[in-house]
């Protein structure tokens, strides 16, 4: 299995503390040796950084904690592979244009005997399930919408997507296009929301504490998404099961009945 | 304008000597201080570190001077911005999907009054006009071959395509599919085969040299492109004007007539 990591924010934030943690689960205190990589925006665009070597001593993830690029919306993955080789084209997030903005996805779980049928706009380049659940996603909205429909809209076809696809087994996964994060969760994923008043957060995977208080200001907040709790000391909601959850303005939203 | 720096290699090489010269001219030998970007291939996998900063002074940057990441096919561009702002979405390269391979794109030149009809499989994410010839360049493909064809019959619509465009303006430019590199020049590009018996090269940005006989095999061979020669002591050609060149294996071949 692998880990996701996502951030969503109301001001540009950097994700230094939380990936410092983060990437210890790949090859440290976890077993997830097999690539990482992560995706951040800035305004429309999108720079990811990937790596088929283990987080916990890749030297661009040494880059990556000391590096604070400041972003609304962050997507990290860390990679046990179990369905596609250990190779850069099956390294999460993927990343693919749709209606004129670039999409990011990062997925944790295995889909079995999924094979859908992708001769559209999107075809996978790896070899994952992963990256076909991606194309599929993508070129089902497509296909449904011609040009970028609401929030509301894109949310309620991915719920329509997300449950066809987690028959074939757990999908739980992260997608932003840069404005918001949306979030599905089959078996495991948490996320906190951190506002005033902030105090300090002492990491689980690292000797490493910070005091928010002193780097934000009260308006702030920051959504925090991930497979397993970051923090031993914050309070960290379980998603439910099975509904496509929206974080926008580092705050969450679950627009379904 | 802007600058270009491709590498085409018949085994996997770094360009780490090569970019330590090229990305001087972000701000320091030149006045390219408008982002910069580079993306290199692994087998079918691309992985590009993209900066809106200047490469000279860049913390990405220094890490690709330092980072050997091995590959058969980089492209590198620096940018001083004409046509749409400084931001991460508008630094080149650009990269997407076609049937199931990544494209990457690096432009220098300008399209002047350009503005093609992109509803299709393609669309721009930035406002650069380099951006939209790549996406038309995609969607001519796309909606030419469904599947992929020969490199030749590639070649042959890129010129096409490339003699329509470059009706706008300047259009040099590199674009790999991680395969083979398609490199087209109206203005100014320079290449150079560096082959056995390897000698020592000195550039000409920086006070450096290297004697590639020492760090190579004898049957490797490397191709590099740019806009202009990027050492003092090799023998540098120039672009025949108007005509796609394809670089293969560390070679140059001229398919057209």
């Amino acid at each position: 299995m692998c880990q996701l990591l996502g951030m969503n924010c109301n001001v540009p934030t950097d994700i230094c503390f939380s990936f410092k943690g983060f990437c210890e689960r790949g090859g440290i205190t976890d077993e997830h040796k097999d690539g990482w990589g992560i995706a951040f925006f800035e305004d429309k665009g999108c720079r990811s950084f990937l790596d088929p070597r283990p987080s916990a001593t890749s030297a661009v993830s040494k880059l990556i904690k000391s590096y604070p690029i400041k972003s609304l919306n962050v997507i990290s993955h860390i990679r046990k592979a179990t369905l596609g080789g250990v190779t850069l084209e099956n390294t999460h997030p993927f990343t693919r244009e749709l209606w004129g903005e670039y999409w990011v996805f990062a997925h944790n779980g295995d889909l079995k005997e999924f094979h859908p049928s992708l001769e559209g706009h999107y075809q996978p380049v790896g070899s994952t399930d992963s990256e076909q659940a991606f194309c599929l996603i993508l070129e089902q909205l497509k296909q449904r919408f011609t040009s970028k429909p609401s929030t509301e809209e894109i949310t309620t076809e991915l719920q329509v997507i997300s449950d066809k696809i987690a028959k074939y087994g757990i999908f739980n996964f992260l997608l932003s296009n840069g404005k918001c994060m949306f979030a599905h969760c089959t078996t495991k994923l948490s996320y906190l929301i951190r506002q005033h008043p902030f105090s300090t957060a002492q990491l689980k995977d690292r000797e490493i504490e910070l005091d928010f208080s002193e780097v934000t200001n009260p308006g702030d907040r920051v959504a925090v998404i991930a497979t397993e709790p970051l923090t031993t000391n914050e309070s960290w909601s379980e998603f439910p099961k099975g509904k496509v959850l929206i974080f926008q303005e580092g705050d969450v939203k679950n627009l379904q009945p």
